[in-house]
């Protein structure tokens, strides 16, 4: 497998990238290779030293990057040599068979969508992110790919990001649930009532639909897939960004202002915490839907993020979820637009 | 003033209700008077002993309630002797100018919109909650109340909001931020775009319109208002209930057991970061843009929840809110559906 590494998106590029890449060489096999895509002269330096990861990690030249705060489609157009068109262009053609970025996500997104296709019979990819939990993981679909959605877009989340944390988490015949402003079956907005019917009048799917569960359900080990539009999914994963970073420092500070002499017990404990809210551990998530492999991570991600990113572009690939969400949902009946 | 206090619609009543309208006679002036509405067998028991509340409480007796998982609609409908349905029918016809409720929010809201109408020239009336930030207050509306908000709604909602924070808080010419998927205006899904416009083209208001806002950014004084629909809202709102008493419970239990003899210090210490997450707090979120007074406690409020509420119900009226609101939004231009 030949997984390619966007090395000029995220906020610490090509550095984290390269270092990623070099830490993520023990995920894979003996004839397994890394292709970093980016301005050579940047990356050449931080190709230094030996290890493992000699001879198994390649150079792609792509002199261009588009930058975080940039239109996707305007930059994607106007930039054709920027490293994430370049990537996904080597996606299409077959040269790697999997894509990781840090960088823009609004434009790795429409980069895929543009050379990737969707798969057979998905009306809409949904970038599905496993969130973390004391009870075990939940994944959610959609945190940003679509932020105007139809029933059957949602709908489809469940079943791709079921056969999702099936293949990367072992959990096999997850609870989905619909993220909803109450768990009565009545309630929700327009699309949420729709939705919830397409669930209940399904054919038998690998995913069991538990209804609707409010916010306040994600902390409580209640489903394990959870199902909203991409503007109600990125909303709540940046909230919930936010708030881990505003309660936590609030807490240490409390804590630390009350037992000076204890300071490092206090910081050391709440690292653990923390951790446990830390998307570098959770390495990206995947665009479901398209026909091809790419994983999305955080631009602040560190080479952890990168490195857990190979990982589960790994497991994806070897876990064939391209070929099981096809099996499920190409079934020839619905192929329009949704 | 005569403020109505629903009697039978929390967690816990009529007990917490009877508790809160005492303690609450030290906001109200000689003349105001406090209605318990409920079942009057059941609470005068808790109308015992002397203070300063004597002579200023009544009871008005209605002998139904309204349970928390039903129906608003049905349930007003075939319990017109409801507590709810009762306070709301007192107000209409002037028995009282404001009504308090930990009930059904639902049946509240629908009583309401059934009883005291709409302000003129207000589409849709929504429920603004002052959150807790460690950078002052921001008041978040819809939180709940209109699911299926079209752009003129968020409009005046950033309007209504607005009017209530430098009423209650005393914040003069409030940012106002759209909530979205990121900062940049072009992002959002099309009621957030459609809305960005109208705030853009407004007339000038009392009130300075910020942009868009992302769900991190709740946390780090951007704002004053956050406008959303009803339903983002509430699923932001109960994502941060969930999450503020997930996170730290699970660091009260690492920082527990990494220092056992400083176990009492902890549970202080972080007893004053979750003061900062405590809707008793908070007062209840009123219901804006309906011909009357209505604010909504959480069911689980304690008697300080329902004290507060009467606090925020008499500062309501103080300000003229309504009148205000009514003053910019009545332009005779627009009194249409919206």
């Amino acid at each position: 497998m030949r997984i390619g590494i966007d090395a000029m998106g995220g906020d610490s590029s090509p550095a984290t990238e390269v270092k990623g890449a070099m830490a993520a060489c023990q995920f894979l096999g003996p004839e397994d290779r890394i292709v970093l895509v980016g301005h050579e002269e940047a990356i050449r330096p931080h190709l230094q030293g030996d290890g493992p990861w000699r001879g198994r990690i390649a150079v792609h030249h792509a002199p261009d990057r588009i930058g975080m705060g940039e239109s996707p489609v305007e930059a994607l157009r106007s930039k054709p040599d920027s490293s994430i068109a370049v990537m996904a262009q080597m996606h299409r053609e077959g040269q790697i068979d999997a894509c990781i970025s840090a960088g823009n996500t609004g434009a790795c997104v429409a980069a895929a969508q543009m050379r990737l296709r969707r798969l057979r019979g998905v009306h809409r990819p949904g970038i599905a992110i496993i969130t973390p939990s004391y009870r075990g993981p939940v994944a959610i679909c959609d945190v940003g790919a679509n932020v105007d959605c139809r029933p059957a877009h949602l709908f489809q989340y469940g079943v791709m990001a079921s056969i999702y944390l099936e293949a990367i988490c072992g959990v096999s015949n997850p609870r989905v649930a619909l993220l909803s402003v109450g768990a009565e079956d009545a309630k929700g907005n327009e699309l949420v009532k729709r939705t919830h019917q397409l669930f209940r009048e399904a054919p038998p799917m690998p995913m069991r639909f538990v209804g609707n569960l409010e916010g306040r359900d994600l902390f409580r080990g209640l489903c394990d897939v959870l199902v909203c539009d991409g503007f109600v999914g990125n909303v709540a994963l940046k909230l919930m960004e936010g708030m881990a970073e505003a309660v936590l420092k609030a807490m240490l500070e409390e804590l630390a202002a009350a037992m000076p002499d204890r300071a490092a017990d206090i910081r050391r404990s709440a690292g653990s915490v923390v951790a446990k809210y830390d998307f570098n551990e959770y390495g990206g998530a995947p665009l479901l839907g398209v026909g091809g492999i790419l994983i999305i991570c955080h631009g602040a991600s560190d080479h952890r993020g990168i490195m857990n990113a190979v990982r589960v572009a790994a497991e994806f690939a070897r876990h064939q979820v391209n070929q099981k969400i096809t099996e499920l949902l190409s079934t020839g009946r619905d192929d329009a637009d949704g």
